[in-house]
């Protein structure tokens, strides 16, 4: 298969991801647009919004409707699979999503906010057991036990597939409504997983009802928390640290929107995602192709 | 004269200081726009803007519409007047206009970008012969010479006024159409001007052409040099410097939009007005009234 390579992926389709794959278009740069869900649920559930400059009283459902619109005009390339790690090569980044490698020379990071604290031993056993991605790493568990924490019914294929190839897999539904049967090999168990236990791989998963002796621990949130997609990625507190060029401490990784701290506000978001795209461009123009 | 006193002080209207004046308001805070002319003459000149996410392929002008609109449906008090000066007092600013006298608890500064650079000496004389407002400071120049130098219409009825009080005043218009004649005492006079000589106090002005003994300089501009209006302010270069929270050097003083740097940006403008107006309601939570 071949990769494709592009000048700038936004990674996420909010209104700061928006704003910034619009004026990387008109700007004439190649850009992919990742959005695996729906444009900012978040958004899109706000009843009125009456404090984005020119567009009164509209629904946030109705104002995503535009804001999605105006954009894709611009024909980015709409990836609709999630990007699950981001690495840093000699000319330019890698990107996997489940299904698919891509390229970029530049990467902005529009993902939004990740609510979800992060589970105890998650960050550590990273790569050591803890996986956001079944498609990706599903292999390396086979006829292994493992656990799927899902916060979104996206989880449910990839427990499935990981039914395929595991011995066992115990799928912890953390949304509604939750599925009433999966396949097989995939057991369905209620609770609340509270921490990942082991010596240097994942040994067993700890949950408000009992363990879970398992090798391989997959978490499927929203968003994934970014600084594990694009490892070395610098926070302040839980945000993403970005200069007022809204570049972040990876040269050619820039931020926007809420992943970059209050206000959590759109025009906030599009005018970051606007700096962003600019500081991208500008960044390609001093480095040689 | 009463003073009418404000939560927030926003001088500027376009796209930054309209979208800081809406959520001002949205937030229920009372608040003053000045604007003197006619919101950003630059973006109404924009032929067609289609990087502003979810107003495709619009106008300029018809965008500034839609943004005046939006912004006064939420009537903040829309005051016409150019702010001169600004002055930091115990509680809070006052603000001085040719025609009145303002207060405010916190300001907005969304001046825009001045691309007129300054005379040699004009910083220097400032407050000892230098001035930005007849109406103001035209009393201390009774029956003295005076020079009007002037980059708008506007500085036709200041020159006008001034000739009812000075022995002489001279008018450098540097706009066109220039003005046929004022009133007697007010001679236009040709040639640009270049620099300030003086020992403590302004001696005289030297043009390409000539030099004029002049006791007072009057420099009218679409926009004053902002640390002029605000002394003390810190700039970067030629900007206003700011944190992320689009906070100044000085505590209860913000800046938004193409006066605080590029990119010189719509989305980049609404999104800092929108930063600085939560940061400043924020200040003024935190401070006891």
């Amino acid at each position: 298969m071949d990769t494709q390579k592009f000048d700038i992926a936004v990674i996420g389709g909010g209104p700061a991801g928006l704003s910034a794959a619009l004026t990387g278009r008109v700007r004439n740069k190649q850009v992919a647009l990742f959005e695996h869900l729906n444009h900012s649920e978040k958004l899109q559930k706000a009843h009125i919004v009456d404090n984005y400059l020119g567009m009164p009283q509209i629904t946030g459902q109705g104002m995503m409707q535009q804001f999605v619109a105006h954009c894709l005009a611009q024909k980015p390339a709409l990836i609709q699979e999630k990007v699950v790690t981001v690495f840093p090569g000699d000319d330019g980044f890698t990107l996997l999503t489940p299904v698919n490698t891509y390229e970029a020379r530049s990467v902005i990071l529009a993902t939004g906010v990740v609510s979800t604290p992060l589970f105890k031993g998650e960050k550590s056993f990273l790569g050591r057991g803890v996986s956001y991605c079944a498609t990706c790493d599903g292999m390396f568990y086979k006829d292994k036990d493992v656990a799927v924490i899902s916060y979104t019914s996206e989880g449910e294929p990839e427990a499935e597939f990981l039914g395929e190839i595991c011995r066992n897999v115990f799928y912890f539904p953390q949304y509604r409504p939750q599925p009433a049967a999966l396949r097989s090999q995939v057991k369905i168990v209620p609770g609340r997983p509270r921490f990942i236990e082991g010596d240097t791989q994942v040994e067993k998963l700890v949950t408000d009802k009992e363990e879970h002796k398992v090798s391989g621990i997959f978490i499927i949130r929203q968003s994934d928390p970014v600084e594990n997609v694009l490892p070395g990625l610098v926070l302040d507190g839980e945000v993403i640290q970005v200069n007022r060029d809204m570049s972040t401490n990876i040269p050619g990784v820039f931020a926007a929107g809420d992943c970059t701290g209050k206000p959590w506000q759109i025009a906030k978001a599009t005018g970051e995602g606007l700096i962003a795209v600019l500081s991208a461009i500008s960044y390609l123009d001093k480095k040689p192709i």
